[in-house]
């Protein structure tokens, strides 16, 4: 069964790579995974390749109905780009690792009906958290900070 | 000096190569192009390169203080994901070629301080409403209807 843990592998393998450990999957109804991907910024120079963003491009092209039974796991609460990717897709439910290290828009996707579950997970939290001790420079340059 | 134009030349571009002719430019504080991209679904078979996204990712990393001098061109009204990403970079500016054929999240830019300009322009309104009548299935899967 699909969780957070999935995620935290993406997260861990971007860590490995030199990379922002942010960890995305995306989950279809049968509980399949169907996409996956961390955060590209450092591989790849990307300003937009965030975790979930990865996750959504790696699923390919969906049909509408098909992202209205999905589940999107990620290691980090959403900032407002993933947000807004959430809202475009009608993805129902988001289960979230951690919003200790950074807080998203997650009261924009509960007042537009999303299912928005923080788990408060310990190896989520303390990657992130390492990450940002290490260095703080790339991470606020990935919130436009 | 960068315009809609040059927004609409990316659309066209798009057009041409048998995709959804949205078009974006990124404009720096001193007027010059940095980014520029079109939608990419139908080339690319991606379900996140969206004009602006296609655009931001075209200028690679930059630093916060830079989108902050920024002007984000657009030929069609940014959908929630595209709003996102212009929130998450606190770009202060976006000129929107239209919002007839979409209207996306003007509303949500606009209460975070965003100056949005629609110009509702001619040349971007017919491509789009072309491409709309020609290929509605797309047109729907890319805002995920």
């Amino acid at each position: 069964m699909a969780n957070i843990h999935n995620a935290y592998q993406e997260a861990l393998q971007g860590y490995q790579e030199g990379g922002i450990p942010i960890g995305s999957i995306l989950v279809d109804g049968s509980g399949q995974i169907i996409g996956r991907g961390h955060n590209q910024r450092i591989q790849r120079g990307s300003a937009t390749l965030h975790a979930e963003i990865s996750a959504l491009e790696d699923a390919g092209r969906l049909k509408a109905s098909v992202y209205r039974d999905c589940t999107l796991y990620t290691t980090l609460s959403p900032c407002s780009m993933c947000t807004g990717a959430i809202l475009l897709y009608k993805i129902p439910r988001v289960v979230v690792g951690e919003n200790i290290n950074f807080l998203g828009s997650e009261d924009l996707l509960r007042s537009q009906g999303v299912e928005v579950t923080v788990v408060d997970d310990e190896e989520c939290k303390e990657l992130m958290s390492k990450f940002i001790r290490e260095r703080p420079e790339e991470w606020n340059e990935d919130i436009g900070e």
